[in-house]
């Protein structure tokens, strides 16, 4: 019942703290882990030779932390000067909503849902902890999806790299609603309001070879 | 007719050659123009003190030149130093079209289409010339709209910051198709296909104030 910062908030820190629109900005933990569990790609970015880069990629989180999908991260990490080093991220998610048509051009907006995490990403080495992280990616872009597949063997493990990045710098924001356009401009003969925009996916397409029915997982899959 | 670049491909730099999945990357304009019109919002990444920032913000094409909406880029713009400098950025825009499920873990994949812009972001300082993108901003989000809403006046283009970005260094990145199996997994019983993704608008709503029926660019409402 507290409206004060407490456990279920993320520290506000200098580059979370937004210069604008600072009324959609959130640090609640139970809202950040909503935006990023309806959501499986998130754009990560990491500075190569001075200069920044933003590679799409899969994330799934466990708890406090999210493990990231390697493939795009290669050449990354090396950038970064190996792994021990870890490499400093900023790994973002939208999610967007809806566009807000106002009777005005400059009230335009997007309806979204947005979290950004800073850090310093980390390889997981450890064999054990690696299998279990690509189960989870596995299972988070399609819940019970590990268990209905051969799971990886040793050298295609060796060949994945998986990144961990811990949530300690995280903000979200969000913008809903309908169009907040100045009073004078209400009777304009410009219709206003939102046009709804989601994300669907479709019938399952079974590749050429493919016999068995489409599992229940896939036929109800639906996120958010 | 010629399989070699030409004036049809952007020149191929040192950071928009891939490192994995080479097959898969491409120069062409014509991709990369419709990969980019059939968005609207890109992750754009700089560098502030060093760190990597990523955030999610609208974008219109015009041609060669991509134009970035300020609102979220007023602190990078300061963190450059100042609009003269102009700010380097990473600019990068994904459609998911479809989740790809191979019976193995390992060839699990997602069918996607990225654009990745590098370069140096500008702010637009020629008033005419920012109420034209603004213009194009709200007609690449709603095709139509910049002619059914009230302009921007001289205090809300004062107010808006609006960035330009030329498409010189710029790389596509496309999966598409069923999974990639290895040959010896094809008996397993895990069915394998694709689910496939997409973006829907649905119908509009109105705002509580509104009267008009809605406009006929808004009902038929599609993108790509």
């Amino acid at each position: 019942m507290s409206t004060a910062p407490d456990a279920a908030d993320y520290p506000q820190t200098t580059r979370t703290t937004a210069t604008r629109a600072r009324q959609r900005v959130s640090y609640d933990r139970e809202l950040v882990h909503a935006v990023l569990d309806e959501g499986y790609l998130c754009h990560l970015g990491f500075v190569r030779d001075g200069a920044p880069a933003v590679l799409p990629t899969l994330y799934a989180r466990e708890g406090e932390r999210l493990y990231l999908h390697g493939s795009t991260a290669s050449r990354p990490l090396r950038a970064a000067g190996g792994p021990e080093r870890g490499l400093p991220v900023c790994l973002t998610v939208t999610h967007v909503d809806g566009l807000v048509l106002a009777r005005s051009a400059f009230h335009h907006s997007v309806n979204y849902r947005s979290v950004v995490v800073h850090g310093t990403a980390r390889p997981v080495t450890d064999t054990a902890e690696k299998a279990r992280a690509l189960d989870l990616l596995v299972d988070h872009v399609v819940p019970g999806r590990a268990a209905d597949c051969r799971p990886a063997n040793a050298r295609e493990l060796a060949a994945t790299a998986v990144l961990v990045l811990d949530l300690a710098e995280v903000s979200a924001k969000v913008r809903g609603g309908g169009p907040n356009d100045d009073p004078e401009d209400a009777s304009l003969p410009h219709w206003s309001g939102v046009l709804p925009v989601r994300t669907v996916h479709g019938a399952p397409v079974p590749h050429d070879t493919e016999r068995l029915p489409a599992p229940g997982y896939l036929t109800a899959y639906a996120r958010g």
